[in-house]
């Protein structure tokens, strides 16, 4: 019965809740109306996962995961994400903008507990009917 | 023990649920960063109220609420609100959209089955920490 | 300020969530292809309503109204509604199974701190994007 | 067709959501296992009312409104309510806490905009199968 | 710290929701009072995975995603699973259902972006607190 | 397009919730006032994995899961975790009592069906805002 399969799958993870609320418009006929300029909330959850729990007996300081993300959601919020510069270029769908904060999120745990961590995940839930994520190992 | 308060709030509701997503800014230094160009998803609960069900046993037939609240919200739906001629010098805050939404459903009710239905209630959440609401009498 | 409205609406509620699983089919073109045998999960809140708190601090026993849902909820479970003697000729609309659970409910209460509340509401959620609701006073 | 009823609950209202983590014991024999010391973290609704909106289109800043309820919250978070000086004999059951938030909020209104709002609504969730509400006029 | 367990998870995923309701009866001791003909709404959450985006900077055309499941899940709408050609012999447990949808979109996802897509999950919610899921590889 | 990724993740899952309300602190200075004696309420996702179905279509009687779940989270419910004898030593953070629930549902699941089952993932939410997860293969 013992199965290599789910043994890669052990561990922990700690996940924190955010939003952000952002206008921007989609390129690429796809995208059918979303192309015009409109707008989202994303609920964002960002988890942290650990193969073993540090001797506090957490994943991570769930203030400072939390701290971390605000910080990363905040330079996104309240703006119109066609017009940032960081994202020219961008088509900043919901996949992309889950890459993008995961992968905002595992640069700064390198600086914080990073080396017990083993990856990032981040779902932005768009509406009550659909989401996106993203994983990054560490 | 009987008491006339509630008999007030006697009687059936039905509620459908649908989205939208817009862009807009807000005006006002009592909104801070929402005074920039952002945008929002909103999650809308409509809900239809009736002292009595009709031959059927129902408030309202359903998929026709569905289809009117569809219509509303479409109308409305991966816009920039800045730019809507409908809604010139509206400050489009949660709260007033609720009234707009709720106020074409009422007008449409009034051609299908109005006469029996006694209100209209109408939620937008604009987050899973914020949320506004509008009722209507008929 | 003051306002008669609202003084009205003051006071307690208390919600318990139960569930139960029918299969049934409704009467009338108005329900398309529900009227074909079908079912449902609905996921029931039942809310009592008091003005003031007794001497516990309670609307009432949660425990006690936890149980009365369900076993109000477990008569009418794993069941063909079509087939139910005591809902013969009954259109088995969400809304008038939202009325037979709360006055199933509201006949319980005459027994079981009756005097004290002053309502019963009942929701049945039928889906995440539809549900009613009734609400009767006592 | 029109109805005095529900033109009484005609009008607006904002939620603003946030949560408490506290332990406690309850006293009566009507609480059964929960008259041991335990615990609970409580998802804190509180909804502002009013019949009409202010000149920027908003029931309450909604920023204002998120901060008091943090504040109160705050004040009751992570902490033993056996051992409150405040709440010395209070039986703090959900619909009591629903009851001591609520008549705060609407205690700091009277400084904030509070000729205009005509009530407050608090409900406290304790689980995803029970909640408590308590509904005051202003 | 760099560990390659995680970094088969990496990669992408969008989700969206839909869902059905259905009669049926489950055959075995097991189900106890499920063995007679019941039935559910069972709310659909279907996962399509990649490890990269395409060009427009998406995992699939949310909007085919959507239209495929729509699909799937419309012919077994408002259906008694129990008599369907289709369904003959199985038992429709929500474990089962998730397989047959996901191995349906999985057919689908051939004719296209097939190439790029990794896996389908399905997940049946069939109350709120109980659900099912099943995951395929491409 | 093949991938070995993913095959890995093959296969079912159910899931069943409850939830328990408890006292605990917590040592350490990273979790500032959760110091203090506390309190929370968990609501608790048991999943159940297989590689395939058992010869009634299902993971595992969920009836005998929810039972199983029920048990272990009944012997943890209405109690100040910083008393339990069982738990002396430990600091209960929500990672940690995952993991406790979840390794307490491993040990049973060997008396019953346990050769079929793969893993176990255990999700404690402690608010709409914060959850932890352990997963364990079999």
């Amino acid at each position: 019965m013992r199965d290599d399969r789910l043994e890669r799958l052990m561990g922990f993870g700690v996940t924190v809740r955010d939003h952000l609320m952002i206008a921007h418009s989609l390129r690429g006929d796809v995208f059918g109306p979303a192309q015009r300029l409109h707008g989202a909330t994303y609920v964002v959850d960002a988890t942290f996962r650990a193969d073993e729990l540090d001797e506090h007996g957490v994943v991570v300081d769930i203030g400072w995961a939390a701290d971390e993300l605000r910080e990363i959601v905040g330079a996104l919020s309240y703006r119109n994400l066609d017009d940032e510069p960081d994202l020219e270029g961008v088509n900043t769908t919901t996949e992309r903008l889950c890459q993008i904060i995961g992968d905002r999120l595992a640069a700064r745990v390198s600086g914080f507990g990073g080396s017990r961590l083993t990856g990032i995940a981040v779902t932005l839930h768009e509406s009550h009917i659909a989401w996106a994520s993203y994983e990054v190992s560490l």
